[in-house]
């Protein structure tokens, strides 16, 4: 072993430094549809604070790139190392340090799944309400990301769910930012700044998370519609009934056909309206009293009616929850019909129907197929690109971020651009923008360790 | 006039640009009570994001330090100028430039106040939830502190209700951060990262702001307890009830006291409880529908009884709102009783009654009266400080800041530091921080002219 390997052996443990042949395939990459894996040369498995800030010194000294890994979960690329890199796997640090009841807030570890949380959560009452369709993420991945999912319409994305960290610089200091304060007006806030970050301003060794009360009466229902826009426009209404959906979601006939046929799922729709629906609203309501959210409902049910849904279904629920399920696997439904690549354009509400209307347009004209599925109350819209040739699915793309962000939107509202859309995040965005980012960025990390290649080329 | 001069007078307007005698007194400084107004050495009042950049291309050029100001009404001095300085006034960017009641956001100039927000938005039936406790405040102002307020419990801070910033970078580049988009991830947040910055990062000239459905049926519910201890351990089982409510302040008896007073309101307490009484929760409490706000109204009742309050008062509107009224003007009732000081420090929850304790405790070792009343829910305490002596305030001071860190919280919650808590919070804060946030600042502002002084020295 080379002299920075045997520094990086003696800083985590030699069992938990691997290189060469040891290195699994399972490290090469996340689940982005985009670019082939890496394998870095190394990987470790730090187990505290003092052994990141111990390797991420030695990365510095020695100008070697380092990768941070959660669960791997991620679509962007941004957890696919350097093949000369270090990637720092959180793998051992999975530790639930502390759910605090009274503060209603969880200190975990980076390492720690949205699963783990969720289960060792319920008995408290309390729950972590970021639920980005994947419970196999970590929550350091999310950081990184700034995670979003359906319930984020009703109590927003990770930014608005992590109050403190502990966290890593490059140059190998451990700081403390925000902590179980739900507010603060005390310097920077460096908390938000490391938060979808993508792992190249520092890395989180300690997230403190908000829990809310577990509303325990929950009703699904799901309003097809025959025409899109439609859909589009109810939107708005519904987050303006003060109803307070926690899901509200749309999709496509297409996508609904196939993660419904994915999940063996029937929902009880008849022939007839089903081959009338263009897409459908899914909303997900609760309460703290079942006869609250019995009225609720009804109200829903009535707004929908008025806003050209075709019927309502009040799932029962085990179906509301294979569907919740099947919406949530999507993502791999795409991924096995062939889908080329999967991105999560975010414009305001209002837009969705233009931007659906011109996205689908584009497609036509260049012969590519374009299905999905979103996150309708907060404007962000998943699409599926079938499109094999790559220099025409680059042109689509770069179309279709465009338009997003002519409409007010971005390119990503939640899995962020890591390698996979630096490109067009690089060529669309405003140049005073990028180079302060870089500016901010050097200002973290003067040596360039962390993640090069994500973001910024 | 001098080049400079001159060239500020091109951009603005002679008529918008004061230098020497016309410099009125209002301009010299914010209602911060520590230190003395300073007089700029111009004044200049810009109408457009192009003559804000040309304006800090100057200063860039010629390192003059520039200092924004909204309304004036901050209590960290961080609107107080630099005596060579520039004083960006934004009174006439004052414009509301779009109420989209379908995205539910509102588009503002920085000069636009929290009082003309919410007449402009009352007709859509949305409004801006925001309410630091002067209505008179300027929204850009609200982005420079993180301004909070008592419906921050509900509705979280600025920093979680502004969506974009067009802002004016030191050097004159004129960006926009995100949008109309309720999430992003693209690329570093620059939105949160300006929000609380104080006017040392970059200038916001266009702010959009969230709008939230205005439930149309209230309540202020007031308790009163036998023991300021008993008071904070109420806090959270109210936060976990899941009643939501959008107060939820405290007031010891002593500010009771003098705000009720002042106001000259009578709440028709009995004469017995009163005396009897350490301090008081204010409660409101919101709904779509009358019959749930009574049962709400009811089931607070009942558990503010079980966590030991001496009674529970419902207040009819007349007297709900002058309570509230005189609850928000306590810094004025703590200012004309001659509090020396007036802070805001935040605390987790839990921790305010070993926190507040401990103050009172400080406090008594030094013959100083501390007072106060605060934003229970978000363990935001706001102490009027009694000490005519600097030397024995400032290691007061110090001593509850260095206390409040120690039980994880933070020395101010809204307020910011600005140059009245600047001593300290270098002195408290961690260095690494500190020499990070400052490489930060130089990554937006290499020539360090916004607001020199504020924050760091």
């Amino acid at each position: 072993m080379g002299d920075e390997a045997q520094r990086l052996a003696e800083i985590v443990g030699e069992h938990h430094l691997l290189t060469g042949e040891d290195v699994s395939e399972d490290y090469a990459g996340d689940e982005s549809l985009v670019g082939e894996p890496v394998t870095p040369k190394y990987v470790v498995k730090p187990a505290t604070a003092a052994e990141v800030a111990a390797v991420l010194a030695v990365a510095t000294e020695h100008r070697i790139p380092v990768t941070a890994r959660g669960s791997g979960s991620g679509l962007s690329a941004a957890a696919r190392p350097h093949p000369d890199g270090i990637l720092v796997s959180f793998e051992r640090m999975n530790a639930i340090l502390e759910i605090d009841t009274t503060n209603h807030v969880a200190v975990v570890q980076p390492g720690v799944t949205l699963s783990e949380l969720d289960s060792q959560t319920a008995a408290s009452g309390l729950g972590y309400t970021v639920y980005p369709g994947e419970m196999s993420a970590s929550i350091g991945g999310n950081v990184g990301t700034n995670a979003g999912g359906m319930r984020a319409v009703k109590y927003g994305v990770t930014r608005n769910n992590v109050l403190g960290l502990q966290a890593v610089l490059p140059t190998g200091e451990v700081i403390r930012t925000g902590g179980k304060t739900v507010k603060t007006s005390t310097g920077y806030d460096l908390t938000q700044l490391v938060i979808g970050s993508e792992g190249t301003l520092a890395l989180a060794t300690e997230i403190t998370v908000r829990l809310h009360p577990r509303l325990t009466h929950g009703a699904t229902v799901l309003a097809p519609f025959g025409d899109l826009d439609q859909v589009m426009t109810a939107v708005p209404a519904i987050v303006s009934s003060g109803l307070a959906p926690h899901v509200l979601e749309y999709i496509d006939a297409l996508t609904m056909a196939a993660i419904t046929y994915t999940a063996q799922l029937s929902l009880g729709i008849p022939d007839e309206v089903r081959d009338a629906t263009q897409a459908y609203l899914v909303v997900g309501l609760e309460s703290r009293e079942a006869d609250r959210l019995d009225g609720d409902v009804e109200t829903l049910g009535e707004l929908l009616g008025e806003l050209g849904a075709t019927d309502v279904y009040v799932l029962e629920g085990g179906s509301a929850r294979k569907l919740i399920e099947a919406r949530e696997k999507a993502f791999w439904t795409a991924k096995t019909a062939g889908a080329d690549d999967v991105i999560d354009v975010v414009v305001p509400r209002a837009a969705m129907p233009e931007f659906l209307r011109r996205a689908r347009e584009v497609a036509a004209g260049t012969e590519s197929g374009v299905v999905g599925c979103g996150h309708a109350g907060d404007g962000n819209v998943h699409l599926a690109i079938f499109q094999k040739d790559p220099a025409k699915r680059a042109s689509l793309l770069h179309d279709i971020f465009a338009m997003a962000m002519e409409l007010g939107g971005a390119i990503s509202g939640e899995h962020g651009i890591g390698r996979a859309k630096k490109e067009h995040f690089l060529e669309l965005e405003d140049p005073a923008k990028i180079e302060l980012m870089k500016r901010v960025k050097a200002a973290f990390d003067p040596a360039g360790i962390l993640n090069p290649g994500v973001l910024f080329d």
